[in-house]
């Protein structure tokens, strides 16, 4: 059995290395189009933040570790056609030229790409996305090249988030662009008070509710007009206002697409082509609160659908799980997370919400560093049915949103929340946790 | 309505308060035989530690914040009686002289005494046992009159460990005694290593699979004489060794009595009498996973009873559910944890048992600060149900044992663990969570 794999990142290397692990003598073969396999690219802003030491930190194994367990590793190989009728990929080797490879299943995994907005000036030297390797080693070639010191991020999401944190630790001024009036996107903003406040407190220079109209300069980027009319001079923009799923040579073999056009699959990560399967940013998840398909772009999302797609192809037989969409990231010395859906998403999804939000000690209020933890549960009033949860608050305090992913993978109701007796001792938690808090809050308790 | 409450620390100021909030009306008095109500006494461990500056900083209420909400505090009155037919109880005010007071609804929170072992000298001046605020203020005051360098703990359990890296943070000489041969007491063999390398890494002396003999000293505490003939000088000897409920009054009532002999109760907290309920340390819970009750003298526990407890006097409903009995605690940079079962007492139980011991990163391999958290998952052969978790590792990572718990409490299988898809982004996990490390490989995947 020949295995083909598109994409070498996180999901392509996952579904390789388990295809290899579920049928030791399949032929597997991992064609990637750029310079590098298996980067764990979510250490990116760290990289910026000077957190972590350097770009080669992030590389979590190198073609020589697949080819020892007998996965072959094509880089700068692109693959760029698919014939599922004779079943052969197209691909073009780093001399351009084009050779055909025959497969008995294939596996595309070829990601997502950064949006860009397209306005003028995009194009200028000093302004990035981030979403490669490639991208951070450009940005810290202009940085350590230029005069660098205002950077401009342009996003709401926790990317953006990541970035200006970032590049604030490490000294330089920081502009935040983003065309509504909060962040994260995606969070309800009653919540999200005190990274509204973090952000001023850290001196990051918000425009907000204003889009880009032009950037400027004549070698590079010196400074961005926006539709407020307002002008900045800025050293450099980012781009972080999302990533759209690499589908159109999946789209172009024939094969169907689902939400926010990534490759539509089913439970065992196939697509709508029998022996073809699809792993990582370039496909979709389903949601364990609405059963529907969303897009849910994350490394551990690619290396879940990875395993599955991996162990299928060679033979095996896995399915991937609805996710509760649980995501956490690090703002300054905040911890920002969230599952399932917003209260703004539950109403559009046309449930009859009710919400609570408290802000509770994340230690016992006696404890040297308590924080405020901020919590917002949401649930279908009649029901009772935990619908979803957001939190902000002390870094080490938001790894909980865990809890309630759980539940909500056991469609569990707020009740159930409210009886779990979560661990405590003074450095850990109050006496009540704040979920515990939260819960009762909500069951009126 | 009249409501007594017997005992002001944990459950029995949770119990009177939620009691409050839920008749308005309702007459409520707490007795109280010391001269402290509401005392975080979880806190006595890191005030000794030196992390929180002193003793009433572990009060959470004080007499008068009762009195403002209409409930009466008594202070060192001991209810010495309790008359299930006439509904009153027989008290001892400050003064020595009894008297009596009727109730409609009583609550017996008298919570539970440190044990104490019973052997020659242990009466000597510089021997002391840790339960409550009068514990922590006489070892402060022995400290500061004595010239204390050499402290041995007694005890294998976490109250024993938040002793020794306490006194140890604080400088002292810490000697351990325990009469088996690995710490915590209740956790499996395999899973504590990390705990054992810590007690040799911060110079604890561990005086192991031994037993005490005798306390000797003319004045004080001089030395000690174990069971294995060794003999060693040390100033101050704490013993905790566990604590027994004070179910006596309870007993000699004629209430039955359960697990431990603490107070038997059932789901609403009410004792084998009508009206008569109880709550905190001198009562149990229902295990989640057995069915079974369960003693387990916790504060964040005890304030759960409570607030079942004070509603259901005061007319309300409420129901205690059974209990995951999740745990954590700080052991200097270590935190350790464990809910449910641990394989030991799974089998105990009459469980086949399957298990799991994993060593994972609690971060991204790349992120600086990453360090190995151990995780034991216990697990029904067949069925895969969840049994119990256990966890020791950097003092982070170890509240993601509240995972495990909400899903115990969903009667849920270890597949069910492995497809929560837990919150990722490098200064929180690895791509894939050390419990989903865990849980893919308890499924084989």
């Amino acid at each position: 059995m020949k295995i083909v794999v598109i994409g070498g990142i996180a999901g392509g290397t996952s579904a390789a290395a388990k295809a290899k692990r579920t049928n030791k003598s399949a032929e597997i073969v991992i064609y990637e189009k750029g310079k590098y396999v298996s980067v764990g690219a979510c250490g990116i802003p760290y990289v910026l933040g000077g957190y972590i030491p350097g770009p080669e930190k992030l590389i979590v194994r190198r073609p020589e570790d697949f080819e020892k367990s007998g996965i072959k590793v094509k880089l700068e190989h692109e693959v760029v056609g698919i014939d599922l009728d004779k079943r052969k990929v197209l691909v073009r080797d780093p001399q351009g030229r084009t050779f055909e490879d025959p497969f008995d299943r294939l596996i595309i995994a070829t990601g997502a790409s950064a949006r860009k907005l397209d306005v003028p000036g995009s194009n200028l030297r000093g302004v990035f996305t981030v979403k490669g390797l490639d991208d951070l080693i450009a940005i810290e070639s202009y940085i350590k090249k230029e005069n660098v010191n205002k950077i401009l991020i342009v996003g709401g999401g926790f990317i953006a988030l990541e970035l200006i944190s970032a590049f604030r630790e490490r000294g330089f001024d920081v502009y935040s662009l983003y065309y509504k009036g909060h962040v994260p996107s995606r969070f309800d903003r009653d919540v999200v008070e005190p990274v509204l406040s973090k952000l001023d407190e850290k001196g990051v220079k918000k425009l907000w509710n204003t889009e880009l109209e032009e950037i400027e300069g004549r070698e590079r980027v010196e400074r961005v007009r926006l539709k407020s009319g307002e002008i900045v001079e800025v050293d450099m923009v980012i781009m972080a206002v999302g990533v759209k799923p690499n589908s159109k040579l999946a789209k172009e073999a024939g094969l169907e697409l689902s939400v926010a056009e990534s490759i539509k699959v089913d439970e065992h990560m196939q697509t709508s082509e029998e022996g073809i399967y699809a792993a990582g940013d370039c496909t979709h998840c389903y949601s364990v609160v609405t059963g529907k398909p969303i897009y849910l772009p994350l490394g551990s999302i690619a290396n879940r659908h990875g395993r599955v797609a991996g162990t299928n192809a060679a033979g095996g037989k896995a399915i991937m799980a609805p996710v509760a969409a649980g995501t956490v990231f690090k703002f300054f010395e905040l911890g920002i997370a969230k599952t399932g859906l917003t209260e703004r998403e539950a109403i559009n999804e046309g449930f009859n919400t009710a919400s609570v939000l408290v802000k509770a000690l994340d230690k016992a209020h006696y404890f040297p560093g308590a924080g405020r933890l901020w919590i917002k549960l949401v649930w279908e009033k009649e029901s009772g049915r935990l619908l979803g949860a957001q939190m902000v608050g002390p870094y080490t305090a938001v790894k909980r949103i865990d809890v309630v992913s759980a539940l909500l993978h056991k469609h569990s109701t707020i009740e159930d929340l409210k009886n779990v007796d979560m661990a405590y001792s003074p450095p850990f938690s109050p006496a009540w946790d704040p979920l515990s808090i939260a819960a009762n809050q909500a069951v009126k308790e």
